[in-house]
């Protein structure tokens, strides 16, 4: 199977995108890497690295699409971009997956236009992991949809468990729905519509989950419109880069408490690895015909390596004819709801 | 001046709220509580204390609304309730403020109907401080209102700048709006029609927050629908809590770390301070022609006491008159907005 990597897309593009390709071919038997972008570029970074492994290849693409683009823009103006010209990869199947740092508009645009939606599916929504005290919470939608329906957000409930399944081996995953208290008729019209959809269906839905719940693992997967989604998300980083440098500039004040902050370090080592979001290998857009995974802007060689496992990991699960699977059996459940 | 204090609200209830009331009674010269509550439940509670203030009476008042009660049978079915009947002192003039820390939809319910909003406001919304690095950050709304109009949002914003002014004395607070992206065309209708009227404003309107920004003190007040507001709210709870039982659930995992955290145990105190939303005195409903100053469910005698001083630090401001007359100036900039 081969992977199309976006190599011009996030801030440390293309160095680390190209380190994280190499890492992930070196450790590939039978799977290919397409870097693409600008081919000079990538050929003279490549160069550095002296033996290249066979198994990585460039795709020539002569434009990038910058952070500041508007996403609508992109798709129109910069079809040759590295973004579109990865996507069109796998939207003629000669790549299974797209993996990309760069712009998560024009990513999440460009493939809903070539990769088009799998049947049955309303609206693509972007799954991210969120670290708990027990393990994970995957928020879906995280940014991918700023105007949802109810039945918008059922369908990221559907596709969202399947992910789940497939990544963390769960087979019947808790879904649940977050609002603003616990109690069945609390929220917007929204949410108690969804809460009704989901009610009804054969998922393993555990009701209203309030925010301070997410992290008590109530849920595995937890279903938001994208606008709640990255509000959240982004907050969460924010919080815990705070707490954790007023824990640091106060500990730093005396000898004492900097001696204790030394003696404690091997404590904060797995807070620190369950909060680097380039463990969880992206976030994947989910309900595109392919897979498409979105990684974080900052992302480094070991984000990108981990994605490529992620991508090749859904594509050889054959995530998406679950899904497609999976809606074929709700669909007379929702055929009416529009 | 009186303040009404619902002495039956909260999961303390009325323990704490008695003690809490005392401990501002003593601390006030020429200022008066009002207990409201069963009256001899109170007077029991009362008698274990001793000798009492010469400035707390009872009002009685026999019903209690239960947390799972619906807001709006409440305020039909509980009129004798602790909650509206401190409500009605202050609608007859016979206190200048209410606080409670009981059922909040109750409490914004019976606060709208019985005190009314204030001229020219549309909606009452609930302003919370959510510690940051430097200082804090004003949240509105955290769920007065889960269906939220520009204006509404709009509207927040200037009353949380006079608010913000009376209690932390900066005259002209930056006012963001928290959005999905900084720049201006971000974001759903809602929030780019806000984006607007805020810019239109003679508010100190900084522009979009993200959900990361609110920690960075790029503004002092970030406007929000409630149901945004409520959720992240809780989340920072619930995520501040999963961080710091994760370090201390590794820390005590050898003796090393172990000493390391009681060595650090100082550089904790002032975030636990900090993250203490009993310091901050409630969170004041916004908009209704009275001080009403909603508390945490959780509260003890110490957010008691603070929120009676942040009432009458309200009451003798004139906040309302301020916002009243903030209205007038305003209201030929937003007479043709719906």
């Amino acid at each position: 199977m081969r992977v199309a990597v976006d190599a011009m897309g996030g801030d440390k593009a293309p160095h680390e995108i190209i380190k994280g390709s190499i890492l992930a071919a070196q450790q590939l038997r039978d799977d290919d890497i397409i870097l693409v972008g600008d081919e000079n570029t990538l050929s003279r970074e490549l160069n550095t690295y002296g033996a290249i492994p066979k198994n990585i290849t460039i795709h020539h693409a002569s434009q990038i699409v910058q952070m500041d683009d508007p996403a609508t823009y992109s798709i129109r103006q910069k079809i040759n971009s590295s973004i579109t010209q990865s996507i069109e990869l796998v939207a003629h199947g000669e790549a299974c997956a797209v993996v990309s740092a760069g712009h998560t508009g024009a990513t999440v645009a460009a493939s809903t236009l070539h990769l088009r939606t799998l049947k049955g599916v309303r609206r693509p929504g972007i799954a991210a992991a969120l670290p708990t005290r027990q393990g994970v919470c995957l928020i879906i939608d995280i940014g991918a949809n700023i105007a949802c329906k109810p039945l918008h957000l059922f369908q990221y409930g559907v596709m969202a468990a399947v992910y789940y399944r497939c990544i963390f081996g769960i087979e019947n995953p808790k879904v649940g729905l977050l609002n603003i208290g616990e109690e069945d008729a609390k929220g917007n019209d929204l949410v108690k519509d969804t809460f009704t959809l989901l009610s009804n269906s054969n998922l393993n839905f555990v009701g209203n989950v309030e925010g301070r719940e997410i992290f008590d693992n109530k849920a595995n997967i937890v279903v938001c419109e994208g606008f709640v989604g990255n509000i959240i998300l982004k907050f969460a980083e924010g919080l815990s880069m705070s707490l954790l440098s007023t824990i640091k500039t106060e500990a730093l004040k005396s000898f004492w408490t900097k001696l204790g902050l030394w003696l404690c370090k091997p404590a904060f080592e797995p807070l620190k690895a369950k909060m680097d979001f380039a463990e969880y290998g992206g976030a994947p857009l989910l309900g595109v015909n392919g897979i498409c995974i979105i990684c974080h802007g900052r992302s480094d060689s070991k984000a990108i390596q981990n994605a490529i496992k992620v991508a090749l990991k859904l594509s050889k699960y054959k995530v998406n004819e679950h899904i497609v699977s999976e809606f074929e059996k709700i669909n007379t459940l929702t055929a009416h709801v529009v």
